[in-house]
């Protein structure tokens, strides 16, 4: 596994704000807060969370033409920000969370490989630190977070299970499964793949007893920039 | 599990046809050949098989806008069109197809829940049409067709482990999987999510041998329909 | 005259929902009800009524892009959609309706010619299902539609005066006029085109006399499928 | 009928541009040439005419917004510039045009109703100026020009049939034509609407005799513009 | 310096209208009112100027492409059009103008080179008349415009300052420099562009007073078509 | 002046990469090459250089949506992508480049005003190695770069000529000027607005006395960054 490194409070605006090193990938994770909560929950006494995913033009090997040129999202960037938003919400409390929206914002500034799942492991940083400061400022009276979230890519290279891929293995992989775990061991969201040769019950038992391996590191991680456990 | 009906060649222009009716779901799923590559295929000969996903807006119970109206397609539209070509892609040899592209058009009549599972079943049988299409008339000279894939949605609502979910089910259930398997019982595409409560080992394992017996009566429904085993 | 089938109730969560199959021309026609007004009417008590009008990618002879992958509605859509809203607008006392909005999208399946006359005389039947599920639901008061309409189109293929043109004539005809009409012989929209050769009195006279024919047989497959005249 | 002024060589760049006042309608009708033809007919030696209207945003009584800042054509934009398209092909041989595209562009100045038969008359001048332009430069060698097309509105106010609507008249009239007729009195194109009450025969024949007193008139100001008979 | 003539009261639905000549230029400059103000002034008490600029299609040598054609609005107008309204916005005092916006828009007829000067220059006069008007209602009590603005480009063209740049001067200069002033000598905005040859201090102070002759004339052009002084 | 440190290399894939800290404005340049000119240069030999400017949501105090959610490009970032480009244009000799484009990117991780002129100082470092990175490759083998350019922005604020506006002076300034010079003290663009008071002769010259002393202390830390003078 590759060595992870959580910058907190990297930027000084959003509330919550967080760069992950997981090897050669970056993410700056922010959190914002609107005080308002979308259509579909007003008047519910309910909040949402929602992540956005996007590639810096230069993050990627050849670079990468920015959407608004070609009016159109990524395909993969929306199915990502829609993995993220889901992985995050359910860290949180909704109804705790009162009628507001806390949009995590997830910009790969130079992409290795697993930007999805650092995003929603540095991400969980970002929100957690978005809610206390929430909490500090008296906006909300109890914490709406249930538990930490963090992900990780497996896959089988060459026959071999493998942790966190890179970019040089994730483009070889047969199988591609992307995790999100709690802290007790649990799953909130499974992502498997195999566009080439389809994988088997064993080799699924595999790779998942793997990600919780990897998952047990990025639990430390959070735990050791946020300096206190879950 | 609901009935499954499969009318093969529901409409004549496409070269592959299929509406496929799952309870109250009906999807058309059709398959359409053209006879060059994407730009990034070109001089390998090699093909490619995408998928397009959409809801006639009189679909669902409350009338859905059209894309078009918003100038964006739907986030889940683009995140299902994705999963369906995954998983189609997985049954075709891409080089013996040769550098042409087969689009499987799934356009959702009726939604009733498991839309994208019932796409990619009546896909397949649209994709087969069109490729026997391509043996006939002796553009190909190989069958490019690996293996079949069927897929079905399985949850866990209210605690029970429940098979092909419908939209009642589905929108309560607290995990929803979505199974794409092969005939000989390997996975080409896993997807599960708890929103709300993340779920266990055990649970994983309940759902996945449930799909299994899913994937068995839709390899039956598809092997009808199309007149033949795969 | 091609043979004319109006399967009604052909979907089950729009009010009205008709399946019009005129030869190998089907169209989808489904009429959804929302309880506001667009903006200019706001305050009147007036409804309205609008349509749309699509194509499904393969209803054609050679796959049809959608439009939003063009971020585009496409220019004949748009001008067949504002037909179809007026002519059905000219059957709905809009006063009588009420501050809401009654939308019938017009989605192809197949295509053979005729499309938008036949989404005219389909939509009228979902139209007339919507209406008559407001006053079912007390809703509505009183009927606000004043009377039935239907249209079909007419051309000169070779010199001869032709009834309910399909692909191979339309493409082919000197002249093209759809006509659009009510049930005691009076005209609400006539839309005539000669791109080749212009067209005499005596030719347009020879044409509204056929399409008073064939509206005739049409507003008889109304009747049958709603099981009332109008 | 309105005094009508066609202002010919109105601006210098294109090789033809005509303003036309029609009353205080005023349309600033421009004609370019393109050395190439649309895809759809490259290789067939065969041109195409093309047309595109758009209001200026200071045109009407209510300022109306730019397409652009909706990132929408307007519909009713989208459905003239069609109508200005298809009447001014009919008045050119396109085989002998040569694969070039001449397009029309019809940029209203100021409204005050008939802009889209304005822009028919007008444009007809500017397409033949620009046609000049190029058999003077001895780029065509044969005049591809068929026959003058002009257009007018006529409807039926308050009961009686009434020639070239202007907005007052227009806005309240009970059945709205738009008729393009070829000097020799024949039809191009014949768009009759009746949103409110339908329309007989009867009246249809009265509108069409009226729309042939004014195109005659629409003639004679083309031909004292362009110094020359059709 | 080329000749200018600015036609007061050029349209007749925009309170303010005018079309400025200079040189072979023309900009129809209108000037519109919205009894709101934009959202961020919302409660303020304060009013909004604001400006677009636009070009027809057939206003260039070679024929430009609609903005709406390409879904995006010209970056070259963006800016344009930013710059006219800051420009604007100095001559009036906005909290006296009220919750209200004027929009000024600036669609080129003609161009020739000079065409954003232009528009500045008879954007002030439409402007002016505009307010006139809502002085004349009564809508105003007040008179909100503070300052009269008008604007000139210079350049050095072949090592010469050249006063008014014309299409032929200003695609060949080594430095353009718009400028726009006061009638009191002093600057709302200095742009100064040298893509090729970096300038000097000096060659700055050559430009900026040929800039504040150019101004004066147009002062006088302004204060002749409103008859009256600033 | 505030501190200013331009971190060069800062990611790895762009061959040239330099995030540039002036106070608390952070901007990630980074420098892109494609082997293709722009359209309008094919086979000029000559080549071209672009930016992009934008921000990331969480860069300013408010979340700032993004560009791609509401199908349109922000104005602002529009104009000063467009100045940029103009700037580092100004220090390259096109023809030397050869028929190649360098796409400078300008990503805004952290804004407190001048991103403008800090993305034009941190994207000529970037520039400079992607263009030793051409001569190191043998790709050029003449150095096109002129001359190296800075920027800086001055103003006026509470009376008093200011050098290196903050967000905090930036807002509250009477006049707004932004300076990119070489580093022989010579003008590449100048852009000077007074939104509010215009501006005189000498207070024009104050403020660009001022923005010398600035670029001077910009013109080092370039130097020192990229271990070389100009």
């Amino acid at each position: 596994m590759r060595s992870v490194e959580i910058c907190r409070k990297f930027t000084k605006h959003a509330p919550g704000s967080a760069l992950i090193k997981q090897g050669d990938t970056w993410v700056l994770c922010t959190a914002s807060v609107e005080e308002k909560a979308p259509p579909f929950l007003r008047g519910t006494g309910t909040g949402w969370v929602t992540a956005e995913y996007a590639m810096l033009p230069s993050a990627t090997l050849t670079r990468k033409e920015r959407d608004i040129k070609k009016l159109r999202q990524d395909g993969r960037g929306v199915e990502i920000g829609r993995l993220i938003g889901r992985a995050l919400r359910a860290s949180v409390d909704l109804a705790k969370l009162g009628e507001r929206t806390l949009t995590i914002d997830c910009d790969v500034l130079q992409a290795d490989g697993g930007t999805r799942c650092a995003s929603i492991t540095g991400g969980m940083v970002a929100l957690e630190d978005a809610v206390s400061a929430l909490l500090a400022a008296g906006t909300l009276a109890e914490n709406p977070i249930r538990r930490r979230v963090a992900a990780v890519s497996v896959g089988i290279c060459a026959g071999v299970p493998t942790l966190d891929l890179d970019y040089a293995h994730d483009s070889t992989a047969d199988v591609d499964l992307n995790v999100v775990m709690t802290s007790d061991g649990r799953f909130v969201e499974l992502q498997g793949t195999a566009e080439h040769e389809p994988f088997t019950d064993a080799q699924l038992d595999a790779l998942r007893a793997l990600a919780k391996e990897g998952c047990a590191a990025l639990f430390k991680a959070q735990a050791q920039a946020l300096g206190r456990d879950a």
